[in-house]
């Protein structure tokens, strides 16, 4: 069963070895655990729902009960975490409905608009960014319109190699139906398990394999969304291979994040299964050489379907919490009489596609790299990063069990503005709050930049209260400094509530007028996820508010 | 000096070889030339321009004399052509202004905003759907606003890759800058001669090699915008590598076709120049081989910069146009004694990267083929193809003195749907007009389909009001089947005034509203480039109007 306040299924875990707790202490002290809220007392203290009848309406199931409301109130955060966990949830939504089709969607948006309900749609509850999160409101009911009822593969056309899933197909679901035919949409985010297509779309998603997949920008053919339109029309984007006829309106749908109606049916691009894939990890001798090594290889279009790259302190983060210290010891030796010693930096890629063409890949990385005295360690380490790869969220709950908090931050940027905007990152969020650990890796790379993404751990403070003032003051000042120094407010999480504030900075005036006009066109009683991608809603409790409590 | 009334560089011109004349004989009879118009008849049917004292307001340079209002007022469709040739030009812009820079285009903006004066934006001229040509408005003079002066190279991020450039570039400038420092764009359009970096960006260019640099949406990372604001506000998209930071502005400029403002500087990624470049030609047995092969080669993503594929009747003619009889005569027997004979195919590829990715390529593609029975002609028809890459255009001129014309059309549609749309086209092209000889090759490929070009000659028809009826009737039934048959309007021409009536039946009413709201929030009194791109301009002659006469 899904965890109602923490990431995953109960029945899965990730242990923090003891070598890696002793490497936390020594860095930020011992960490101090809170006390958890238990699920009956969040459910005393949800309030009657202030929605009726809608199901008899609409004839689409509904669920007003306290744990389906609790379920659907929060996203993945770390401001939801401490939510959740205190049990401090603040609104909660008045009713959760699981529509079945797009008709039934647009049914509902027709009541909603009816009767000035306010709408949020969901899908795997993963945002980090509080996307899904109801604002308060005294005025207005809120429902929340869970797609997770609409997750088959509608049509699969193999020769155009577009497939239609419902929007709301989580991850693992949308491959398996996928594979059984021999295609892969090649989509992974973090959040894989969970997260869903829609979602993946209307928040600009980018996968680990989005080298060779391309982002969700490049993955998103077309689809219906549905809208609060009285005449009950839908907005319908025909699949074209490219057309260069006029404004594209997928691209208004990207980013648009509940904002404009309510995706329900994607068509996406799909692949055939490769012949092979293989994850190799190098160890560069230190930072400068190894995001010259990205950029070269980036840069000279070889054909890699993954490329990151971790700072040094990320890279011995993940050697100490690696386990098997024995090996590790080993590794470190040899990676020292090979050069790379104090400040190498481990550099994971990933190689898909033919067998010729991961050959002939692999001789052309080997040769770039070797210009940056990188040292091939083989497939071990990618293989155990691979066998790993969705399983980072879950460090969250074994680190919280140890008094911990961990969260993370991200952007992209040119690559002339990396080190320059990374290490105002780093050097804030070791220096504004508490002691914490800091590191960094590159997770997306392009021949123009990359994304830079940044975990951060810190000791729980004394009380809920104080561990929420100290991460809205590091998530605050740390956003401001990523507008400032030229960086996007996301790469791949979107804006939701807790980045809108700054979106104004980095798209200007002019951008945000038409923003606003173009929401306003699809959604002019604002009815629509209210507070998220626009900052146009009271109640939203900001970083900077709670910072100044 | 470039031709007033016609294709490119009075220097320049492309010759019918006489077995060409005689092919195209046999095949739709001889063609009737037509008497041209001179350019001092036209001058002198030019109205005066009722515009005056823009140049004192603003301090920007403009002409009112008539030559120069008679090279900005068509493009280069057909009826663009027929146009020219006869001296019946319709509408004229009342004035032409050369601005040297953004401010100064937002100078001119503020004054037409202020003084109720149509704006159309000119880069290179060279539309082939009436994006530039005027519309007859009796109330409002039309202020034609070149953006040729605005041609340099302003910034280029060699480590980033970013070149930022004025709008008003044509292509070979645009490479000769960055050539000089070891970078290209890599977009290379059939226009590329003439045509503009902002009108690339404003229609959704697509270049030759778009499968190795990405059509002009991948290219394009940000820029400005010029805008009628009485505040003088631009918008400037920032240029981020990716960001899921909401709805992106620049997939607004993309496609606006001047409705939204002016694109004045545009920052564009480049890449820096391949160590090898090669082009290569295939032939295949049959249409259902050749089309199978390229949607092969792309699915498996093999690292490509170009593959087009000719199907049978413009493998046959571009044959019989290339000259050298002898030399084709030689190579048809060597195919015929390969196996392709009757029927065959001409598949032409480029290859680009370092030495090893090429090698690696060619040699993954040659496996590739052979699964369809492709047979290699080497490098020489592959060279000469690159050789009169941009000469095609000139083909107009040579093929009007014969008393011929020809004309393209194009569209993209999913290779599920590439026959039957394919088949519609040619058959109606052969069967609602005069004897037409008509061929087609797919252009650009993608893993979900490709587009579809298509071209068409007749003989003129006595007169010009009938070659144009002829031409109107035909461009008219054609594109009503593009978009019943589920082609879109357009794969890289863009909307223009020609295929504005047939943009409703592929985006659907909810869009075009949509659409039709954003473009009045930039532009509420409808100044901007009217009748392009949305139908909302009265007495624009579309094709049905004249076929209906």
């Amino acid at each position: 069963m899904r965890r109602w306040n923490g990431w995953g299924d109960t029945a899965t875990s990730m242990d923090l070895p003891a070598q890696g707790l002793s490497f936390l202490g020594e860095r930020i002290g011992s960490g101090q655990p809170l006390a958890d809220a238990t699920l009956d007392t969040v459910k005393a203290h949800v309030p009657p729902s202030r929605l009726q009848g809608i199901a008899d309406a609409t004839g689409v199931e509904v669920s007003h009960d306290a744990e389906t409301r609790i379920r659907h109130a929060r996203g993945q955060s770390l401001a939801d975490w401490l939510a959740m966990r205190s049990g401090d949830f603040g609104a909660f939504p008045d009713a959760v409905a699981f529509p079945r089709s797009s008709p039934e969607v647009r049914k509902l948006l027709v009541h909603c608009a009816r009767h000035d309900i306010v709408v949020i749609p969901y899908g795997g509850g993963t945002s980090v960014a509080g996307h899904i999160n109801p604002v308060e409101d005294s005025a207005r009911p809120i429902l929340t319109i869970s797609l997770s009822r609409m997750n088959s593969l509608l049509d699969l056309d193999e020769e155009s190699q577009v497939a239609t899933f419902g929007a709301g197909v989580a991850g693992p679901h949308l491959e398996a139906q996928l594979r059984a035919k021999g295609f892969t949409l090649g989509h992974f985010p973090q959040s894989f398990e969970l997260s869903t297509l829609g979602g993946w779309v209307v928040t600009r998603s980018s996968g680990q394999q989005s080298l060779r997949y391309g982002r969700i920008e490049q993955l998103f053919a077309g689809g219906r969304l549905e809208l609060l339109r009285g005449d009950g029309k839908a907005l319908d984007i025909p699949a074209f291979p490219a057309s260069a006829a006029g404004p594209d309106l997928r691209e208004w749908c990207l980013g648009s994040e509940g904002r404009m109606g309510i995706l329900t049916e994607v068509k996406v691009r799909v692949t055939r299964l490769a012949e092979k894939e293989t994850f190799l990890a190098f160890f560069l001798p230190n930072w400068n050489k190894a995001r010259d090594a990205a950029r070269a290889l980036v840069q000279s279009r070889t054909q890699l379907s993954m490329l990151r790259v971790s700072n040094a302190v990320e890279t011995q983060t993940q050697l100490a919490l690696a386990g098997h210290p024995g090996q590790i010891a080993w590794l470190e030796r040899y990676l020292g009489w090979r050069g790379a010693s104090e400040g190498k930096c481990m550099m994971t890629l990933g190689v898909t596609g033919s067998r010729a063409q991961v050959s002939a890949v692999k001789q052309q990385l080997k040769h770039v790299l070797s210009d940056f005295n990188a040292v091939s360690t083989g497939e071990l380490l990618g293989r155990k990063w691979a066998e790993k790869r969705f399983m980072m969220p879950y460090l969250r709950e074994a680190l919280w069990k140890q008094g911990y908090v961990v969260d993370t931050l991200e952007t992209a940027t040119n690559w002339r503005n990396v080190d320059r905007l990374l290490n105002a990152i780093e050097d804030n969020l070791r220096t504004a709050g508490p002691k914490a650990h800091v590191f960094t890796h590159l997770s997306h790379v392009y021949s123009q930049g990359c994304s830079i993404y940044t975990t951060y751990v810190f000791p729980c403070a004394g009380s809920y209260e104080d561990t929420l003032k100290t991460w809205a003051k590091l998530k605050h000042s740390t956003s401001a400094i990523i507008v400032e120094y030229g960086g996007t407010i996301s790469h791949q999480h979107g804006v939701g509530k807790d980045h809108a504030p700054y979106l104004p900075a980095e798209k200007g005036e002019v951008a945000m007028d038409a923003i606003e006009a173009v929401m306003k066109h699809f959604d002019p009683a604002g009815l629509l996820n209210p507070g998220t991608l626009l900052a146009d809603a009271p109640g939203v409790r900001l970083p900077e508010q709670l910072a100044g409590d």
